[in-house]
C-alpha cells in the first residue's frame, strides 16, 4: 500500500478560562448545553478553512483531537462553567440526575474563515426552560475575529476566541432569564 | 494502489446575505425549512452538471462540502433568517423546543445547467401550519439563471444565487399567510 | 489494481415540458405517483437495451444519474404536474401533510428496445381515492417508439417521449375519475 | 486482479404475447401470482441446465437479468394479464389497494434440461379466494418441451414456452372457479 | 490471487418417480413436509462421504446445487407427492392458505458412506396432526444401500435412492394415521 | 495468497451403537438433550488436545465436522435413543410439537487430554421434569479412558467412547427418575 | 500476508482439584458463579504479564484457550464444586430450571505480575441470596502468589493456585452465610 | 503489507494503594463510580499529550491497556474502595443485587500536559443519593501535577497520582454526605 501517509497533526478548541468582569458569577445555577448543531461541511475530523467565496479546503493532516462537534460542545460548556463559576454545566444528552434547569441549543451557521485573515462565527442560540420546554429567548450572533498567523495553530486559538465570545453572550442571556 | 487520486476541491452553496428592500423582516415568526427532496441524480457529493439534453457530467473530483442536499437546506434556512430577520429558522428534523408555527416543504425537481452558459431551478415549495398540519400555500417556481463564467466556482455561485431569488419567494409567501 | 476503468457516461430521463393542447388543466387536483414498479433486470444504475428476443445487453459504462426508477417516478410526476398545470403532484412516499386525493400505480413490464430501432413501453396505471383506498380506473398501455439515431442518448429520448405519451394517458385518466 | 473475467450474456424469460383462442377473456377478474417458490439450486443469476440425472452444469457468464424467480413471477403474471385480457394482475406482495380476488400459489420442483434436447416443467399450483383465505384449486403441471437448437438463447425461449403453457392451465383454471 | 481455483460440479438429489404398488393414492390428503434436521458436519454445499469410522472427507469441488439440506426437504416432498398421488405437499414454512392437515418432522442422524461401498441413512420421523399439534407417530429408520460406482454421481443416486426408500416408509405411516 | 494452506482432515464423534445389557429399552420415553455446554477453550472446529497441565494445542488441520459442540449434542441423543430404543430424543431447543419430558442438561467441563495417552471427561448432568421444571436429579461424572494410538482418529475415537459411558449413566438416571 | 505469523501457544486455567480439609463439604447447596468482572486491559485472549508499575506486556503468541473472563469463571465455578462436593454450580447466566439458591459476584481489580516473581489477585468476592436479591456477604481479596520459573506456563500455573485460594474464601463464605 | 508496524507498549494507570490519614474508613457505605465522562480527543486506546496550548500530539505506539476511559473508571473505584476501606464500590452500569447508596458522577474536562512539564486535571464530580436520585454535592476540581521525567511511564505515574488526589476528595465528599 505505497508509502504510508505523512503524519498528522491534532487540534482541540480551548476554553478561554479567565473569568471577565463583566459577568457576575451565577454559581447554583444549573445549564445543559447542546444539542450543537455545526453546518454540514464542518462536521468531520479534519479541519475547514475557507478558500474562496463558496469553496474550502478540508485539510486532510490538520485533524480535531476527535469531531469538531464535541470539540465545540466541550468547550462553550467549559467556558459556560467558569463564566458564571457553577460546576452543574452538563453536555447534552445528561443522565437523569444531571437534569439541568436551562438548556441552551445551539446552531452554528457559518464558522470558518482563512489562516493570517479571519474567521466569522454566525450561530442562533437559544435559552429553554427544561422543565416546561418552553424556550425563554433565542438570539442571532454573528462576528468577525481576525487570524494573527497564516498558520493553523493560530487558527484554531481564533476559534476558541470567537466560542469565548460567543459564551460571554449566552452567560449574559442567562442572566436575563433567570432575572425574569 | 498505484498513483493517489488527484486531489479533489470542495464548495460550499452560500446565503445571499444581504436584505433586500422587497422583503419586510417578519421577526417573531418562527420557521421550519424541509424536508427539502432533490432529484435523485444530484444527491450525491460530486457537483454535477448537464452536458446535453438528457445527459449529465459527474464531477468525481469538484464535490461539495458534504452532500448537495444539505448544502440546499442549510442555504434556504440562513437566507430566509436573513430576509425575514428572525433568528427562529430550523432545519428538519427540529427538537420539540424548536418547533415551528410554519413549515416549508420544498421539492426541487430541476437544478442543473452548463458552467459558462446557465442553470435552470424548477421546484415546488408549499407552507404548512405545524399545529394542525393542514397546507396553506403551494407554488411553483422556475427560473434560468446565467452562469458567468465556465467554471465550478461561478456555476455553485449562480446557484447560490437562484436558490436566493427562491428564499424570497418563499418570504413573500410567508408574509401572505401570515397575513391571512 | 490494474488500469482504471474507463469513464461512464451519465444520462437521464427528461419530462417533454410543452403542455400539449389535448390535455385540460386540473389545477388544484393533488395526485401522487407511485409506487412505480420496473422489470427485475431493468431495475439498475446501468442502462439496458435488448440484443435478441430474450437477451439483453447491460451497458456497464453507459448508466442512469441514479437509478432506472427512481428517473420513471420523478419524471412522470414532473409530466402530470405540467400537463395538469399543478404543483401538487408528489411522488411516493410522501409526507402526511402533502397527502394526495388520487394515488396513480404504475406497473412497468417492458421498457426496452434497441437502437437506432425502436423502444416498447408496456404498462399498467392504476388511479386510487387515497382516502377510500378504492380503485377507480385500472388501464393497460403498450405502445412501440422509433428510435431515430443509434446510439444511447438517443435512445434515452425515446424513452422519455414514451413516458410523455403515457403520463397524457393518465392525466386523461385523471380527468375522468374527477369528472364522475 | 489479473484479467478481467469474460463479459457476461444476460437472458429474460419473454411472455407468450399472443392471445389463444383456447382460453375466454375475464377483463375484470383481479389475479395476485405468487408466491411463487422454484428449487434452491434454480434460484440464482446464473442459467442452469442439467449434464446428467443428478448433475446441474451453473453457466458463470450466461445469466438471468436479475434472478430466476422474479423473471418467472413476471412472465407468469404477464401471460395472464395478456391471456385474460385484464390489467388487474399484480405480483406478490401487492399493495393493499391493489388486493386481488383470487391468488395463484406455484411451486415449481423441475424446471431445467439440456440444450439441443428437451426442458422438462413440474409444478404445483394453487388457486385461493383471498378475502376468505381457502384454497379452491390445487393441481399439478408437468410437461417437456423441445429444445430447438444447441445454444442457451433457444434454451430460454422453450422455458418461455413452457410458462406460456403453464399460463393457459392456470387462466383455464381461473375460469373454472369463477364459474363456480 | 494466484491460480483460479479447479471448476466445481454440482449435483441434485432426485425424486424416483415412478409410484409403486406397495403405496396406494391418498389424493385428498395435505401433507407439510419439515422442518428437516441434518447433522451438523453434512449441512453445507460441499458433498461429504466418509473416510473411517469417525473421519469425512469435504470435497471442495463437489457441491449440492444449494445446500445440502434444501436438497433433502424437496427430494422428500416431491417423492411423497408422487407417491400418495397429491399436488397438496408443502415444503415448511407454508403460507397459512398452505397449512397441511399433517406435518412430518425428519431429523437425518447419519447419511453418509464411501464411493463404490455404500451408504448408511439414519433418520427419526414423526408425523403430527396440524391443527392440535399432538404427535401421532414417531418411527426410527436406519437402512444401508450400495452404491454402484465409485464416483460421486452414484454415490448421490444412491442418496436419492435412500430418501426413496424413506419416503414410502412415510407414505405408508401417513396411510396409517388416516386410517385412524 | 501465496501457496494454500495445507487440507485439513475432518473428524466426527460417532455413537456406540450397541446396546448394553446394562440398560433396559424405556421405548415411549421422551427425552430432550440440551442445552450442552462445553468449555470455552474447546467450543471450535479445531480439535483440542492437552501439552501440559495447563497448555493446550489447537490443531488447524485436525477439524470437527462442524462444531465441537454440535458433534457432543448429536453423538449424546444418539446414544440416548439407542440405549433407551426410543425414536422420541430431540436437540435443544425442540419444536412444541417435539416438547419432551424430561429435559438432560450437560455441563462439560473437561473434556482432552494427549494422544496414545487418555483424554479425562468431567461434566456435570442434570435430569428435569420439562412441564414443571423441577430439577429431579444432578450427577457429577469424571472418568479417564486410555487413547489406544498416537494419532487424533484414536483420540476422536477415544472421546466417542467416553460420550458413550456418560450416555449410559444418564440413561441409568433417566430409569431412576422414571422409576420415582 | 508475507510471512505467517509465528505459531501461538495455548493456555488455560486449571482448578485444584484436591479437596483441602479446610472446607467441609455443603453437597445440596446449589450456587451461581458470575457475573465475574474483569479489569479491561487482562479482557483479552493474550496473556498480559507486567512489565513496569504502570505498564504491562501483551504477549501475542501466547494465549488463553479462549478469553481470560471465561477461564477464571470455569475455574472458579469448578473449584467450588470440588471444595463443596456439589454439581449445582452453575455458571453466569443459566437457564430457569438451574437457578441457585446463593449467586457470587466477583470483581477482578489486579490479577498479574511478572514470571519468575509473583502475581497479585487483588478482588472484591459478594455473596447474594438469589431469590430476595439481598446481598448477604462482600470481602475484600488481595494475596500475591510467588511465580517459581519466569516462563508463562509457571505464571499460569500461580494463576490458577490463586483462583484456588481464592475460591476456598469464596467456599468458606458460603458455609457462614449458609449457618446464619 | 510491507513491513509490520512496530511494537506497541501498554501503560496502564494505577491506584495509589496507601491508605492516607487525611480519610478515615466508612467501611459499610456502597459507592457506585460513573458514569465517568472523558473528553473527546482523550477517549482513545493511544496515550495523548499536549504539544501546544491547542495541539495534541496521539502516541500510536503508546496505548492504554484498554481504553482510556475504562482505565479512569477502575482507578477511582479502586482508590475510594481503599480510601474508606470499603469492598462495596461498584462501576457503572452495576447489576440490581450490587446497587449502591450513593453514586459519585465525573465529568473529565481536561486531563493532559507534556512529558517532563506537568498535567493539568480539571474535573467537575457530583455526588447523587440513588434511592431519590437527587443531587447532594457537586464540586469543580482542578490541580496541576508535576511529571518527573521526560517519558510516557513517568506521565502515566502522574496521572495516576492526580487521580489519587482526586479520590480523596470524593472520598471526604462522601463523608461530608453521609454526616448530614
Amino acid at each position: 500500500c505505497g508509502a504510508g501517509s505523512p503524519p498528522s497533526s491534532y487540534y482541540i478548541l480551548t476554553s478561554s478560562n479567565q473569568q471577565t468582569s463583566q459577568v457576575q458569577p451565577l454559581n447554583n445555577i444549573s445549564v445543559g448545553v447542546g444539542p450543537v448543531l455545526v453546518p454540514g461541511h464542518l462536521d468531520r475530523s479534519q479541519i475547514v478553512t475557507s478558500t474562496g467565496k463558496n469553496s474550502i479546503t478540508i485539510h486532510e493532516y490538520q485533524r480535531w483531537g476527535d469531531s469538531f462537534k464535541t470539540q465545540v460542545e466541550e468547550t462553550l460548556a467549559e467556558n459556560i462553567s467558569i463564566l458564571l463559576q457553577t460546576p452543574k454545566v452538563a453536555i447534552y444528552p445528561w443522565e437523569r440526575a444531571q437534569r439541568p434547569e436551562y438548556q441552551v441549543y445551539v446552531t452554528i451557521r457559518r464558522f470558518e474563515g482563512k489562516t493570517g485573515m479571519n474567521v466569522t462565527l454566525d450561530a442562533i442560540w437559544q435559552i429553554v426552560r427544561v422543565d416546561t420546554d418552553n424556550s425563554l429567548l433565542t438570539r442571532h450572533f454573528v462576528e468577525t475575529f481576525p487570524v494573527a498567523e497564516n498558520n493553523i495553530s493560530s487558527y484554531v486559538q481564533t476559534q476558541s476566541n470567537a466560542l469565548g465570545t460567543l459564551s460571554q453572550e449566552i452567560a449574559k442571556g442567562l442572566h436575563s432569564v433567570v432575572a425574569q
